[in-house]
């Protein structure tokens, strides 16, 4: 990039995403300043000896002049806070993003606090990230080739959904747009529902462990791959499903529906049957790869 | 090895496993004379082509002479058929053994019907395989470091038993025995719950594709990991779902009691006590590692 995109990027909340999206954008030179907030000191000083944040701490007061994009990347429950704390100190030439996997409610909520002073919030949701967490794990590559998803309403002013496009693209990220609450239908299918049936069945052979002893030993890697997810951050999760709980709780019911079927033809001893629906099941995870 | 184990290895069924067990013993020299037979006839050149199987095509009648093992590694419904086809021919120094992931209900058929010519029948589960079938898909290490479980009963002759666990040896195995009841007691648990689970969640991803519309083109690598065991053959599950199936029944309505506790949290919005549940299920995961 021949000069840079903005003139601070604030990242607030250095976990594995905001750490990566620092260390992306001093790599692509998107900022002309990365400036780092976490309440944990020690994130901060890990961020600072990365070099990943050339101003970490509390909130800066005022905010740095110029044009200013902001990345809420705390868990869930903290952006409106974060964001109030910020209100009062905000500039003009302010663009407010987000990382978090459910997009309408954040939308809803974060949009009319950041338009009584003028300040566009657009949704993202880059599809990207380990089931490690912490500063200390977060990677410069993370978003190369990613896909990430923002979520504009009618409401966003073009030249915000430009900056944040254009931002996300310096990262090496393929964007997509898509409408807020379509997204969090998507997502409750593709990601919400695997996280939470991985949850329950994790949970499931930890009490039979219990119960019946030594089972979990016999677990082999195709298990371990399976159940890799269980093991992502709980309090990231309670919030998504919190949420976009309607959405999730739809999936769930979706599920049981086909989870019984499954139960009903084994109970009546329908082999053909259940061998379709295995081979159907077959057919459409291969489409996948 | 210094001399063959045994004089022939005959292996009924050359998918992945028994083509790989036929790889394996030759790699070995496990096996004086290398057996392999097969229904499929492209399958039989395939392995004459690769060299892993001395004599193909339909069951030798008589038997050659000598100390022979016979492996099937058949579907696990032409167990009962190809040993009868096998029985009239069979020769003394025989053992019988199969790669079936359901021992109970494989020892119960088979042993009885084997008895009649005074030849033993010793279950064993190789924990081996990937989502791939076919004997152009097997690999000569495949037992290397890979547990396979006996399931011998108080009938079971020691020699017999002993041959078994120096063969799998020999290929490379951590041999353990196990009770062929309590086999299939953990094996519906660790293995056969997470493959219904996963089917049935694959299943209920593709009819709301259908309904809803372009969901799973935004499905991650995760999912993409996640799933990877829906692609495993339907009518080998089929029958493992058909000859274990109260074991997995049981298991599938403890899932489903876990789902529903999941639900009634998010129902009635107790999220504190939802990420306890999201908490002990990352324990219990991060302990696999």
């Amino acid at each position: 990039m021949r000069f840079p995109l903005v003139d601070n990027l604030l990242v607030i909340g250095m976990g594995l995403i905001g750490g990566s999206v620092l260390k992306a954008a001093r790599e692509a030179g998107t900022a002309g300043r990365l400036l780092g907030m976490d309440r944990d000191l020690q994130t901060v000083k890990k961020a600072l000896a990365m070099g990943i944040a050339h101003q970490g701490g509390p909130l800066p007061q005022p905010m740095p002049p110029g044009k200013n994009l902001i990345v809420l990347a705390t868990h869930l429950d903290s952006f409106r806070e974060k964001v109030e704390e910020l209100l009062p100190h905000l500039t003009p030439e302010t663009v407010v993003t987000d990382v978090g996997s459910v997009k309408a409610p954040i939308v809803e909520e974060l949009t009319p606090i950041l338009a009584t002073k003028g300040i566009p919030f657009v949704g993202s949701h880059p599809i990207a990230g380990t089931e490690k967490s912490g500063v200390e794990n977060s990677i410069k590559d993370l978003f190369i080739g990613a896909r990430v998803i923002i979520t504009p309403t009618t409401d966003t002013p073009p030249e915000a959904l430009n900056l944040l496009k254009t931002f996300w693209q310096a990262l090496g990220a393929r964007v997509e747009e898509m409408d807020p609450q379509h997204h969090d239908t998507v997502f409750a299918a593709v990601s919400h529902l695997p996280h939470a049936v991985t949850y329950a069945l994790v949970k499931t052979m930890g009490d039979a462990e219990r119960e019946l002893g030594d089972l979990l030993r016999f677990s082999g890697g195709g298990f371990k791959d399976f159940t890799r997810i269980a093991a992502s951050n709980p309090h990231m999760w309670r919030e998504i499903f919190r949420l976009n709980r309607n959405q999730i709780l739809s999936f769930l019911r979706r599920f049981n529906r086909t989870l019984e079927e499954m139960e009903g033809l084994m109970e009546k001893g329908k082999w053909k049957e259940l061998e379709g629906l295995l081979e159907e099941a077959r057919w459409l995870r291969r489409g996948l790869d």
